[in-house]
């Protein structure tokens, strides 16, 4: 059995080394293969551990930094100044090939710049994208990018985009995926400069299995396994959606909370039903994925839980037993040569 | 008593006069200053007016035109041959002084390129915007705007909306409204320069009280009154909101519904839940208003029913009352007098 290290900036997010390192222990017993190594401030590190009773301490290692990135540095102080902070190192070790994916809930901008600048681009690819995999109404997933990474885009990234989203999308689900435009409107005619030209890209591109423009109404209508869009656009859309099913879910546990006898019958027959909508809530997943990169990098929640950090140090894992990059890669070089034909 | 005239564009929408028709005959019971004038074919009009038993038939006149816009008519063509279709002449109405509002179902693109030609645009707007209150978790109202009339626009014209925005939520609150921008982040280093340019107008204009960046997931939390984006964003932002809650909705139905038993325990115990999450869906209201002209224009959904259509005329009715381009013109040159100084 391969060995699968994953490099987890453990100073990142709202909570830090608190959760970061539950989370990690906790992970280990998941995958059998997996080795996690903690990047931060050791004399932090070492007794959060240390409370943790035994764990299998072949498997979890400190790599010591003194600094750590602020969630409001701005992303040129950060490449200015990062040498010594937990997230540059945990991007270093992805580098050096010593871990093979990289897991940080810090500073978004910042982990973009960084592993940019550390880990390089696929060739072909201009930006990397943020994505992430929703539920959909019937079970199914859809895999939505870019998700905040870049804020403005030309027509040529966000036809990237859909190759990346499209790559992805097929390691999951073992056929050619349906990729979709986000728009305003379904007809040919709506839409601004930027969705038109990536939609002609995309309709002369047999490779690409593209159905056209999607609205944001129907994106958990199981319609579209890739749906694709700016990341401005993109972030708009996944807290809309996050904000009104936590709305919704927080509402309906107050009704069913508002006495004994409401709490007791719910339980009974609807308990069901409020985990399928936690389910369907977009809010559930963490970890998404910086696409368009030589190397993994997991991108979690600022404000994840412990259970958060382990859908996100899974979703590192899985990406590298799948090769994501080198898939992304293939799939970039057949659609390069088509568009050169 | 002041009569209120609103031109309806009988034919515009999914259902065309099958609905219109009984909706406007019910809207002038609630108002009994109302007068409607349908627009549209009177050979399709009238049967319809006649099926509907009583009704009051000096408040009620039919304007008859032979042509309609269509959903997938370019905007472009639209303005070439405009003439004779109910859109253009319930605008017309509203232009020559006959009605004071118009209410249409039909193709936004066209709707707001015509009553931009017609009616003109106020001075210092340089762009119509569409807007619309959506319900907060508290039961109080967000403006949200523009939700799709301009798909791209410049921080001058976000600025306008939100000068716009301000005098609209004032008249509904009587207290200065706190506005802000939808952005990926709240810190100012955050989003794409749109918003960080407007947002530097916006500081410096003592007349409209900003209070900053907010994010999607804010955007019911009652934490600002009016929110202000681009028309793709917006358009977005409001679509991926409804599809979220429709889907809760469902579900919450099939499973109260999955037996007798449960239906009847969901009537006795949950019917204000799920009244209060249809009240909260962001999808119940009907009647967008097109801010900046110099005529009260409102945009019904096109898949609007019946109760929809006639919350779009009570949106004309209210608008007409509270004489909103007046009190848009008024803020703008408080503003505009602001800025030169």
């Amino acid at each position: 059995m391969r060995t699968i290290t994953v490099a987890l900036d453990a100073m990142g997010g709202d909570f830090g080394p608190h959760i970061t390192v539950p989370a990690a222990v906790q992970a280990l017993s998941i995958f059998p293969e997996l080795k996690v190594i903690l990047v931060g401030d050791e004399s932090v590190l070492i007794p959060h551990l240390s409370t943790l009773g035994s764990y299998p301490n072949d498997r979890i290692h400190i790599e010591h930094t003194d600094r750590v990135i602020a969630d409001t540095d701005k992303p040129s102080s950060v490449m200015r100044r990062s040498a010594g902070t937990s997230m540059r190192r945990a991007i270093d070790l992805v580098e050096e090939q010593t871990a093979q994916a990289c897991v940080s809930g810090g500073n978004t901008g910042a982990l973009m710049g960084l592993s940019r600048y550390r880990l390089k681009l696929l060739p072909g690819i201009e930006r990397p994208a943020l994505v992430s995999a929703l539920p959909t109404r019937n079970g199914e997933k859809v895999w939505l990018l870019d998700l905040g990474a870049n804020v403005s885009v030309n027509a040529n990234t966000l036809f990237q985009f859909a190759v990346m989203g499209s790559a992805l999308a097929e390691e999951h689900l073992h056929r050619s995926p349906r990729v979709a435009i986000l728009n305003v409107g379904e007809e040919d005619i709506k839409g601004n400069d930027l969705v038109k030209d990536c939609a002609e890209m995309l309709q002369k591109t047999e490779s690409i299995n593209y159905i056209g423009f999607i609205e944001a109404d129907q994106l958990l209508q199981d319609e579209a396994d890739v749906v694709v869009c700016d990341g401005f656009v993109g972030n708009v859309c996944l807290k809309a959606s996050e904000g009104v099913a936590n709305l919704f879910l927080d509402r309906l546990k107050h009704h069913m909370l508002a006495s004994k006898f409401r709490a007791w019958i719910s339980k009974i027959i609807f308990s069901e039903l409020f985990s399928e909508l936690k389910q369907l809530n977009p809010d559930q997943y963490n970890g998404a994925s910086l696409l368009g990169l030589r190397g993994i990098v997991i991108k979690s929640h600022g404000s994840a839980d412990k259970t958060a950090i382990i859908n996100a140090i899974i979703e590192a894992v899985h990406e590298v037993k799948r090769q994501v990059p080198s898939r992304i890669s293939d799939r970039l070089e057949t659609v390069l040569l088509e568009r050169q034909n």
